[in-house]
């Protein structure tokens, strides 16, 4: 009985992580009810951001400019590449405020049954950067799951041509966590108890 | 240090209840790392609803067309007419399966300091019908909260003018809670128990 574009708007707010049916009609409603100015809002918010937002050419992060604002700055450190699967994982890692240098963004882990490999990690990418020598010390900050060490197993393998020194974030960091969740302090923690591999 | 589209994106996921901070982040970047299609879907589901939907203009319920399903569907009860806030009460006691009779929706309660009084919340439309003489039941299931109670009591006085018996759900509904919250079962057990004011 309830009408068509509501029950489409409850399925749209269902493929939100997080978000069930009881919860998705909660918001559906709450929207049309007495607040239509924040739904537009909403909207064009998500609009904006999927049209503007790409990825940076050099880390591959989300970013609205072609090289993102880590990248282009020249306050941080150009000798430390911290590899990570996600953008949120370099927000978790930022919001720690102990790392200073630069990122290198997979976007996802070495996964062969759903077809990723290297180059749908950007690998290729990142092995020019290795090349051009001003990368002194690669940090592995994949998740420390079964995908995320192979995957930084693989790069480690890559820098060692170049002799560079590899580092992975080990303390603090609970078996099969995910680094997006983990809290400042840990985080902290494992940046400065990493060890050479 | 993140991109000002991005930041927009979390401010307007924040102004959904229940979503916090760190919850606006997660679905932002859900959204933005690999859900591109459910962003596009959810933006328009947001923009059609808000675009279609409006109120029955016979029981204020949302609606797309003029007059709701409820209202035009000759299955229903004409003669009970069961008062209640919010269109999501509706749903909750459709839900519950036990009434088949009218809806009238207040779009909220008396609240003079808000400046919400009889206008606002339609009851001279109610009045209208109430006059027309086909209703023989009025439900008064508007929240228990003491809002709740002063607009049940302000309707109340209405349908005695008219000599229109008054029911108002009682068994089951805990002290200052919503409607919207409440099991199918114990919604049946105050719908059943519903007694004479
Ligand atoms: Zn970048
Ligand atoms: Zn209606």
């Amino acid at each position: 009985m309830q009408s068509p574009v509501i029950n489409e708007l409850i399925d749209a707010f269902k493929l939100l992580p997080t978000i069930g049916p009881k919860s998705a009609q909660r918001l559906a409603y709450f929207l049309l009810q007495n607040h239509q100015q924040d739904g537009h809002r909403l909207a064009s918010a998500i609009e904006a951001a999927l049209e503007k937002v790409g990825y940076c050419q050099q880390c591959r992060n989300l970013s609205e400019a072609e090289v993102c604002g880590v990248c282009a700055s020249k306050s941080r450190q150009a000798d430390q590449l911290c590899i990570v699967e996600m953008p949120t994982d370099v927000v978790a890692i930022e919001q720690s405020g102990i790392y200073r240098g630069q990122y290198f963004v997979l976007m996802g882990h070495l996964s062969p049954i759903d077809g990723v490999g290297p180059d749908e990690l950007g690998l290729p990418i990142l092995r020019d950067r290795l090349a051009q020598g001003e990368i002194q010390e690669l940090i592995l900050a994949t998740n420390p799951t079964v995908e995320g060490e192979a995957t930084a197993h693989y790069i480690q393998q890559m820098a060692i041509e170049f002799n560079i020194s590899v580092t992975r974030l080990a303390q603090g960091i609970p078996l099969g966590g995910e680094l997006e969740y983990i809290d400042s302090g840990t985080l902290g923690q494992a940046f400065a108890g990493r060890k050479a591999v």
